[in-house]
């Protein structure tokens, strides 16, 4: 069972951050999306401890981020294989990469790029307005209560 | 100084979390895009300990994302106000919104929406190929190692 940290909190972020805001957890998120599956393939790309990663790999197959597959019968063993709730992380990994490389950046420049499949051209994620369909700067976003008129 | 919880990682999205991968942190950017600026502001909005929103917000300004100004001289009271660098986590924080709002829903719907200031349309990100500018679906994006050659 996760721990609630942000309860009281009427918030879709809130409620990301309680699935993914752990330490270690979008590292290894980051990991599924670039294609690893197995406890000995997460835990070689990360110095991380062994019962951290299990926790966060089984709080994430718990949320339904990450399924829980056997993949060999004798002796038993299992891969962790990302769900299209995983998967939809993406925008959230590009977006830190990209605040990343921007304002943390490595001496030896970026260290990744997302590319697209299709075209190897670079993939990166835009503010865009639903309505007039232009690109909208930081500055121009303004956060308004929604459905529940909480404070969201 | 931060603590840092992710050494040896040559990843943008690592160096991201250094700065706003601690419990509570993204939260506050949240309130301060929203254009919270005060320690009594915070606090009304969040249940988080005094002690604990005092590190965060030291931590961010240390990093750079708020500015500590004095606004007030007898007695001296400071307010913490968004940098230009803060403000560029919006992405992030409209990423995790969506995230949420999709896989994690409230009851309630979703308790809040990102609006262009000039139109009042919603605003959401995309992930967008830099070559062909079509819109790229979560499974068509591909991470490379980029610069330094290392895995990112």
């Amino acid at each position: 069972m996760l721990r609630r940290t942000y309860d009281g909190q009427v918030c879709s972020i809130a409620r990301a951050l309680e699935v993914v805001g752990e330490r270690w957890t979008l590292l290894i998120v980051r990991e599924a999306v670039s294609g690893v599956t197995r406890f000995d393939g997460f835990l070689n790309r990360m110095p991380i401890a062994r019962n951290v990663l299990s926790d966060r790999l089984n709080n994430l197959v718990e949320c339904g981020v990450l399924e829980r597959v056997l993949y060999q019968d004798r002796p038993p063993r299992h891969e962790y294989r990302l769900t299209a709730k995983g998967r939809d992380l993406t925008p959230v990994l590009l977006a830190l990469m990209a605040w990343g490389d921007r304002h943390e950046p490595s001496p030896t420049g970026p260290p990744a790029v997302a590319e697209h499949a299709a075209c190897g051209g670079v993939v990166r994620t835009r503010m865009v307005c639903d309505c007039c369909e232009q690109q909208v700067p930081p500055g121009h976003v303004v956060r308004r209560s929604g459905g529940s008129g909480l404070s969201g």
